[in-house]
């Protein structure tokens, strides 16, 4: 076999980066539960019908196929099976599907793998990770639940060691009330426009909404100067009111969007904040209030690595509408370009303790070592041979194991020691009773260089 | 929306039997890292000529297309990408690839999910996930690895609750060398003759031996009188030395499963025993020396839950052979039918304790209590809504929350308070010291009734 190549747009990871996303994903977990969201997952297919439904035909799905399909197979394309682009989707269909076994509110969390055909790039993979909490209510679902939504995604990233993150949220009937009550009939056209606002510039956008969508230059500065208002307090509120345009739904946009920095306001801080931004619009057509953005400092060229928001009917079975809000973390997206730069574990292995071998025949002494560090929680392998002591130190100094373990047969005074490989600091020790720094109990993240 | 029907193969968990299933995770995972097993996954794909390099062509794999393939795609079948079937094959490819960033012998597990288009039924799902350790070593690796793959996994099944196990063991060199011993050269058609006893009994294996595969009557006989030696010590050594066949291979295979035998005396035999079953083969062809297989008690017909073995070549680069050893537990296999046996788990949501509203104004008292408990591990939420307490406590009930927090503001007393909701015991309360029992921290597992 010749050395194979990687794939573009399927990246995997050496040991010591996957303990990393290890330890991510464990953060992730351990803060979803403590706030009570339910793990669960779903297959990793849909019917391709339910998969293009959402109107985005020009998704990049993969589709497949039996590589022995027979007759059994389905003829029509959209009752063929794709893999997931989102946990959104799929989440939607497991709240109808299992609705009568469910409670709501419903507030899950799931981290799964997800699929994009697209070219691949920085910040853009075929295959991903994505770490997702949403609450479904049946009917109703209160607002309080939007500011929730930031509170546990802030508590995790407080307790990961990543670039400072800054977190861009907006309201869609903020700004469908403004254009409204601007007199613009249809909403759709103007927010695609100004979503491109970062990508072409202000009077690209103008020449947009005023030459193709058919506004007159004064509807058009106001869509520009909204989008232009940003703020962390109520303050934004009060800008947007300065603009003179009124209406209902963006009175309640401009009262949720105030609820929402009201509420957050006592998020944790560090390297964490929240601001509006009305600007944004997200992508995805089924947002109906609060939408989430979050981009990563240094690395705003990825795009938002935190992203969600409101949706008022993503879910119904025609007696039940199951409003949401959720928002998805993009574990790859974020640990990817990190990866790249340096982002790593100081070892490649669990192993906290090497047990030496002294000879074959004292394999099961070395082994009992071994299970009763194990015992107490600490990872604990017995040497692959036994070769001379060196040879069996450079074994855990080449994976990064911090301590080598000489049973009592190892030492010319007959007790047993451990040596920390870093130091050269050969101290007598107990398998009952020694125990390994915190720090070097489980592989340590490592940030890069610079 | 219709109400969404399951798709048959692909299953699905509610969120209690998941929280089961990734407590069984973290079981395996905990157990692999304390044994110094790395972590890695490998990309879900690879390319169809690599899937199907082993000669199985009868594999049922998945094909992947882009929706929008263009021209880049390739139109040779063999480059086009299949979803992987096992995490060997993949395990393979990602230690070619990264064999120069890698220390062997190389130790790691993978949980993953695999797929497999074949035919559903209980046993087996066209999407599954399995548990796989293995260790390869470069150019050479030591049999007592053989052992510590079985001594592993024991130790992760004592920790679950699972119905008793026994693992069988055989070895690839004693079974061909006994039939070279015997004068047959060509050994492949008689090992898939013998993997048939168990579907089609010994005579018409006998049948088959003779007249297709061309053995003498008497060669026939011990064939199958080998296939029924079975035991738990070194005695099925001197069974197999009566029958008088003798060789090189043989001895070395007889020799092998002594020590394996010998290895594993001391692996907790709770629920699970070691034997050496003389018919087993394993179905892939590239084992070498120790196979595996595992049958659960009362689920025989799944076949078995937890397989693998030896296999000197399974990866090579030209200049550097890899052999392993490895086993791969069957998660899906395993629990699915025990799931919709009633496994289950003592509630829906990792939420232990309920904290109540008094009205939306106090919302802010009653997340900070839901803080403060969540800061000391405790996995709390604030009711949804400031409906009548009743109401808040049936929200609790039907989730099987157990415990629900008055803060002082809810309570005539002034002083906070907590309900077991399922004694009614209520007792005044502290968020900062207060402690439930361990066994209502997290859900735990139900077993199923009868």
């Amino acid at each position: 076999m010749a050395r194979p190549a990687p794939l573009s747009g399927f990246p995997e990871w050496l040991p010591a980066q996957r303990a990393v996303e290890q330890q991510v994903i464990e953060t992730l977990r351990r803060t979803f539960e403590l706030h009570g969201f339910a793990g669960i997952e779903t297959r990793s297919v849909e019917p391709m019908e339910r998969l293009l439904s959402k109107g985005e035909i020009d998704k990049e799905v993969y589709v497949l196929r039996r590589l022995h399909a027979d007759d059994s197979e389905p003829d029509d394309a959209a009752k063929q099976l794709g893999l997931h682009f989102d946990l959104t989707v799929p989440f939607a269909r497991y709240v109808l599907e299992n609705a009568g076994k469910l409670d709501f509110p419903f507030r899950r969390y799931q981290i799964q793998r997800v699929w994009r055909g697209e070219r691949p790039q920085e910040g853009r993979y075929r295959e991903f990770r994505q770490a997702d909490i949403d609450v479904v209510g049946a009917d109703t679902l209160p607002f309080h639940y939007d500011v929730e939504m930031v509170e546990v995604m802030a508590e995790a990233f407080a307790q990961l060691s990543l670039p400072a993150l800054r977190m861009q949220v907006n309201n869609r009937k903020l700004v469908q009330g403004f254009y409204r009550g601007l007199g613009v009939e249809d909403v759709a056209p103007v927010l695609r426009a100004v979503d491109k606002l970062d990508k072409i510039g202000p009077a690209q956008v103008h020449a947009l909404l005023t030459d193709e969508v058919g506004l007159t230059a004064q509807q058009a500065d106001l869509c520009l100067r909204l989008a232009t208002i940003t703020g962390g307090d109520a303050a934004v509120v009060d800008e947007v009111r300065a603009l003179g345009v009124t209406g209902d739904e963006l009175e309640q946009g401009l009262h949720e969007v105030a609820l929402l920095l009201d509420g957050v306001r006592d998020v944790p801080r560090d390297g964490f904040d929240v601001v509006a931004d009305l600007s944004i619009a997200r992508g995805l057509d089924y947002y109906t209030g609060t939408v989430y953005e979050t981009k990563m400092a240094g690395f705003e060229h990825l795009g938002s690595v935190c992203s969600g928001g409101r949706y008022d009917s993503l879910a119904s079975d025609g007696r039940t509408t199951y409003p949401g809000v959720g928002i998805s973390f993009g574990v790859t997206r974020t640990l990817a370009p990190l990866f790249s730069r340096g982002l790593t574990a100081t070892r490649s292995t669990p192993t906290c303790v090497l047990v030496v071998l002294v000879d074959e025949g004292s394999r099961a002494t070395s082994r009992e070592c071994a299970a009763a560090l194990r015992e107490r929680g600490i990872p604990a392998e017995v040497a692959p041979a036994a070769q001379k002591y060196g040879k069996q130190i450079r074994y855990a100094e080449r994976r990064g194991i911090p301590f080598v373990w000489f049973p009592a047969e190892a030492s010319a005074d007959g007790v047993a020691a451990v040596r920390d490989i870093r130091s050269g600091e050969q101290v007598p020790a107990d398998v009952a009773s020694w125990t390994p720094p915190d720090d070097d109990l489980r592989p340590q993240v490592v940030q890069p260089a610079g």
